[in-house]
């Protein structure tokens, strides 16, 4: 074959890949069922391309069609297209310093499953802590096996940095993990072999899940508050990065020079007197501390990121008295405050926010490119 | 007319802007003098079209013919395109705590006037010392009268927060400058009328002369030490605004909690034990106090930014000890510093660097868009 013949189908293939896409979000965005007639009018194709792509959709398992609604003029009505229930659904695994997390999400957008094991991973090493991961991931599957739902692929969150080409977890200090190669360990043991997991940042998903839960919200910072401190921060809907996907590290932020040593080798780092070990101190100012500290922590990042809103997320949705330190440290040190103020709220998604986030990403996955999702169903 | 009438003709409209900006981006871009033949090579486009681009860039004055390199290979030689070192440049102004700057920037980058006064601007009120910067302005034109120059459009860096959309001055602390119309008070007074200047951060602005002299840099944080400290944020070659415009306020990140009055209102901000007022201080750990809040501030945004480069510019380019401080608190601070080391470098481009920064971002605008630029030549 040269390399001419070679480029024209796949120039084909792609137009016709971007117009399933197309149609795809059409029917996830609308508030009702899409006819195949309302599509083809949104996407300016014909009747029967439209219909044609819908039909697609349909035998991916991607899309539902389902009875019209109450004829509101004359003629025959049309069914309509809504994101499909069953089928295929994403698994989110979360590994965090003192709990375990399954979840899955489907089409829909909708969590499905949610399972998670209270108990500190510290010095279990490695092994152990994937292999219960994994354990929870394949009961997760087998209980979805009646509900018709199938996993699509897994995304795993970790409290800690992960290289983003291999998902390796470089370190995560609070587990004591140094490079750990998380795909290899758990891509045979996953239900959903041959397709290796992602991995990524615990508070970067939990950002994800903030933002699939809240179509208000735009630009904003998540802080996640465990054991270990991170944020994940979002900008134009999109999560923000940094060069090498390391962004957001804020429980490494200085907010008491010279105090306490922290796990990550510095000293007076925000995890240090805001992370869950310092919240469950005995000692009665340490509430005051964590407060004043995160407080400034976070100030630090609006001032440096210019963001509108802050989102707290894990241990800290729980603790008002937080939110009003954060809140008070922002009026106090935002040089930007007085002509736009920054929200602050609590997360109400829980504590296996990161989990949900992480299923979400692989339902966005699918939703981005249903085109590479015909061939498996 | 009919809005089908004004449609098509807006459509031809934009290719053709399109077009010449695309040829002014491969003669700006190339290293030698680019022939009409190779432009249409390198566009696609035909010899006819090409050469009317060449043309209409030329009568717009935005490009200059030159003699042809000696000819290394037989046939007639062709004449060749560069960036007009004459006609259209920028004005570059910059108000600062302790001095003004003028700067022009000709259509190829080069620097070909520059001016800076010195004197403390603070307690003078916006109107006398937005005079003086007028005619710091007006001198400057005039002087470039000879050599062939004229301003083209003209641009202001402030120390303060400005609104983005209106160029108003909302708070510069150090200068006690609140709500200021820096555009309506300039605008009439300025050698560029009817066209209002833009109005920018100052350390925005350097970050953008940083890019603009180094080719290499691509994720950097520009720190610009001045009476305040400021800093511009680059991803991917681009300044990183924020939500609102106002990211990179890193002088207000809080380096010593309960520490001294900041002119913002708050305690202990970086500005406190890192600007010039308190580097200039007799007292014998003034510059180990700087060199430490400075590298914990800094260490903060590599950590919440994730970025790879970071440049000292302002006062600190002239400090070597900062540096060594601000690198041994990367190593300390920042989690991920194993794994990819953070460079740290001192600016080479002097006080001025937000007066060079301005007066690019208006040769930038003629670059991006040239069409623009062909009625007033």
């Amino acid at each position: 074959m040269t390399s001419a013949s070679v480029r024209v189908p796949a120039r084909q293939q792609s137009i016709r890949a971007s117009n399933l896409a197309l149609a795809y979000r059409l029917v996830l965005d609308a508030p009702t069922p899409v006819s195949r007639a309302a599509l083809a009018a949104a996407t300016g194709m014909t009747r029967a391309t439209a219909g044609a792509l819908a039909d697609a959709l349909l035998a991916a398992g991607l899309v539902a069609e389902v009875a019209p609604p109450p004829a509101s003029s004359a003629g025959r009505p049309a069914t309509g297209l809504v994101p499909a229930s069953t089928g295929w659904a994403g698994l989110g695994l979360e590994v965090n310093v003192d709990h375990l997390a399954a979840c899955v999400v489907d089409l829909t957008g909708a969590v499905r499953h949610q399972v998670s094991i209270e108990g500190d991973q510290r010095g279990r090493g490695p092994g152990p802590v994937l292999a219960d991961l994994a354990e929870l991931a394949n009961r997760a599957a087998a209980d979805l096996a009646a509900t018709g739902l199938h996993v699509a692929g897994a995304a795993v969150a970790v409290p800690g940095l992960v290289r983003s080409t291999s998902g390796r977890v470089l370190r995560a200090p609070n587990l004591d993990w140094q490079d750990v190669d998380v795909v290899a360990d758990l891509t045979p043991r996953l239900p959903v072999t041959p397709l290796a997991p992602a991995v990524g940042n615990e508070a970067d998903y939990a950002a994800l899940a903030e933002l699939a839960a809240d179509r208000g919200l735009r630009d904003f910072l998540y802080v996640s508050g465990e054991i270990g401190v991170g944020a994940g921060v979002v900008f134009d809907r999109r999560l923000f990065t940094g060069s090498r996907g390391w962004a957001g590290e804020i429980g490494h932020v200085t907010v008491e020079p010279g105090g306490d040593a922290c796990r990550c080798g510095a000293r007076g780092c925000l995890e240090t007197v805001a992370g869950l070990d310092a919240l469950r101190a005995p000692t009665p100012d340490a509430a005051v501390r964590a407060g004043a500290g995160l407080g400034r922590a976070i100030a630090a990042a609006v001032n440096l990121y210019d963001l509108d809103t802050v989102v707290l997320g894990g241990a800290y949705a729980g603790r008002p008295d937080l939110e009003e330190s954060v809140r008070a440290a922002l009026t106090e040190h935002v040089v930007s405050a007085g002509w736009a103020p920054v929200a602050v709220r609590r997360s109400g998604l829980g504590g296996t926010a990161a989990a949900v986030g992480a299923a979400t990403s692989v339902v966005h996955g699918i939703h981005a490119d249903p085109a590479a999702w015909e061939a498996r169903a």
